[in-house]
């Protein structure tokens, strides 16, 4: 597929389909398709990408966060400099910081941000490897949390929400993460189970269907 | 999804979303996955992206193709002018200018082309509209492609073949195409139906087992 492609295409097509979800024939339909949306379609996409380059990393949950304190030397993602950047949820005072919910993913976070009923604050850990062993930067970032609460809260947090996915994976991982923080949280939980709003108890499965039994109120 | 989004993943995953298939969501994920690859990595994507604005379009065939000889003024996709913007297959001496083959899409040409067995010339129509009217763009490709025949092979190309996929809706489309293109050919033909190589007779769906009974050779 690759032997008469321009080179501009097979370059571009080659970094798509190293993202997620993204095939190798469908990179190069893509990099065809951005080519017919002209000149300026073109500038505005690369400009976009460009953007995330000037975005930094919250020090504290690690969510991407605008620097919008003004200019100031650019530190590149997520370096850690002694004038913290803290992202909007950080920065709140409103919102306790010893009450921290540990996501995998950005978008797990937005997910759960705009249900608009939590007032803690958030880690952003990655999403967990298949093996069970976190990376490295997974482990300074778990290391990052302890150091905080040991530095604010006398080393007990009030509560950590491990808030995985409930799949099988999910219910490791957080069994794993949940001995390793017991020792810096007053209690630790997870997200409910039970049927989802809207569902039917007819085709619900028979783990959700205990689930909810269990957890009926 | 998107209230809490930073600016900049939210201008991108717009961009992203407006890209066939990929989806809202996906476009959320890619844009902080893109993040996560650094800064390095943005640049790069950005770069290649913008790669994309200095290809020209062949005046003849329609493909993307690399302006590779030498600097001169840059005069935007697709833009026709005085000197010849040609691609290495319109430019070869060795393939024969009046056997042209219709196809939709550019990554078609580079299956077709891939076989090797073709040694025409193409011309590249974009997605035939469900409704069966050809977009304007689409209608000046067909008559540069009569005006080409005319100038050169005095109105008659030796054939014409339309590559669409054998599906109902190319069926249509080859059938609308074939009366246009028929007084500017001495053949119109299609690509053969059959069983596909590596198939099993006892798979195969009537259709195909149809066409492959008629034109057992």
């Amino acid at each position: 597929m690759t032997t008469k492609l321009p080179e501009a295409v097979r370059r571009l097509s080659d970094e798509l389909a190293e993202l997620p979800g993204i095939g190798p024939r469908q990179a190069v339909r893509l990099a065809f398709h951005i080519i017919s949306l002209g000149k300026n379609q073109i500038k505005n996409l690369s400009q976009a990408v460009d953007g995330l380059a000037k975005l930094n990393i919250c020090e504290r949950c690690f969510f991407p966060t605008s620097d919008e304190s003004g200019p100031r030397p650019h530190k590149g993602v997520g370096v850690v400099s002694s004038d913290q950047t803290l992202c909007n949820i950080c920065k709140d005072k409103n919102r306790r910081q010893d009450i921290i919910m540990i996501v995998e993913k950005e978008t797990d976070l937005i997910s759960l941000e705009n249900t608009g009923k939590f007032s803690g604050r958030y880690l952003v850990l990655g999403a967990m490897p298949k093996t069970g062993m976190l990376e490295e930067w997974q482990k300074l970032r778990l290391q990052n949390l302890k150091s905080f609460i040991e530095k604010n809260f006398k080393g007990k947090a009030e509560e950590i929400i491990l808030a995985f996915n409930p799949t099988s994976s999910g219910d490791f991982h957080a069994s794993l993460l949940s001995k390793e923080l017991l020792p810096f949280a007053k209690k630790i939980s997870r997200l409910g189970r039970g049927l989802p709003t809207g569902g039917e108890v007819e085709f619900a499965d028979d783990e959700t269907l205990g689930s909810a039994l269990e957890k009926r109120s």
